[in-house]
């Protein structure tokens, strides 16, 4: 396929989402066609099942099959939206992708990261990110963050401090795993800091 | 596992609903305790994974997603309530299992029957069923039954002619693959005899 397909990982309240409109907004002043998307949802039936995922009142959901929802989101996501859009030769810049299933369900529910990438093989084949930024910063300073923003919480929101610590520790296995494709932005800084460091990188995949 | 787990499968029509109650009638009567369920669904967040894929708006729905959707409802059916009741020492008889994904997805939606396996082991781990009972009846005269009984369609029912030949075929493959597991009961009698011959098996594990 013609386009690039940067993902964007991190925490909660790492930033992801400021930085990456500030990007968007640089890369089409320079003159390129970019997608801005997110997971899980993006389109209409990939949010139906992000709904599942994020209702407070499945407190019973099995890790499993949080697991087998967010690859199901995944795969219509990509299908529907990220490959047509690299088809045409544009910059899909996504919001989190494979890398928070292996962080989250693979090491924070303790799945195993072999396991949930195998599984998710079957969601994505081949189409794996030309480049990865994880959005580094204490997993504290991010839920404060949020508290902060008072974005309205949602079922992972509500896990207990224990758990954001793991998906913190899980993203820094997979980072060591996959650091060809992975690269770490210092999230902890002034926002025109984070949007330098993070533009640098996807200058050097253009 | 101390309990018997049994499942039901058959192109649409083939009667599995009516029989499966007189069994479990029959079954209690002879002081056997009996969880009769379904796929996907039974517990509330599999209702609601069912939701997303029957929905007759999700015309869109990629064959991979719809793969991990049923899988999905799977994990969370057999973990709140299958795995639960066999531990009991229940005969849990359950309406679609692992067999209709190799069929639907696997067979009629060409992904393959390993690869749909392969993924589901994710779901299922090792909780295979003891016995399942294939109710065969020509997919046209279920089809036709369905017609007659005024059950309301939903989206795999609207499915062409060709789809339905193809779960078929894709069912009498998986028969031939898994035939220590799966017995053919002929569906094309007076529902005494299918409910008879169906119990003849099910006695043979009990």
């Amino acid at each position: 396929m013609k386009g690039k397909f940067i993902t964007l990982e991190g925490p909660e309240g790492s930033g992801k989402t400021t930085v990456s409109n500030r990007i968007v907004k640089m890369l089409e002043e320079k003159g390129y066609q970019v997608l801005l998307t997110r997971e899980p949802g993006g389109v209409e039936i990939a949010e139906q099942i992000r709904n599942v995922i994020l209702d407070k009142k499945n407190t019973s959901m099995d890790a499993k099959t949080e697991a087998l929802l967010y690859a199901a989101a995944r795969r219509q996501h990509l299908v529907e939206k990220v490959i047509p859009a690299l088809k045409k030769g544009m910059i899909v810049i996504c919001d989190r992708f494979v890398d928070s299933s292996l962080a989250y369900q693979g090491v924070a529910r303790h799945l195993g990261i072999k396991e949930v990438y195998e599984m998710n093989l079957f969601a994505i084949n081949d189409v794996m990110p030309d480049k990865t930024l994880f959005f580094d910063i204490d997993y504290q300073k991010g839920l404060e963050r949020i508290k902060v923003n008072q974005r309205e919480t949602n079922r992972l929101d509500l896990e207990k401090n224990d758990f954001h610590k793991n998906v913190y520790e899980g993203y820094m296995e997979i980072c060591e795993q996959y650091k060809d494709r992975i690269v770490k932005i210092n999230a902890d800084q002034g926002v025109d800091h984070v949007v330098s460091d993070a533009m640098k990188e996807i200058e050097k995949i253009l």
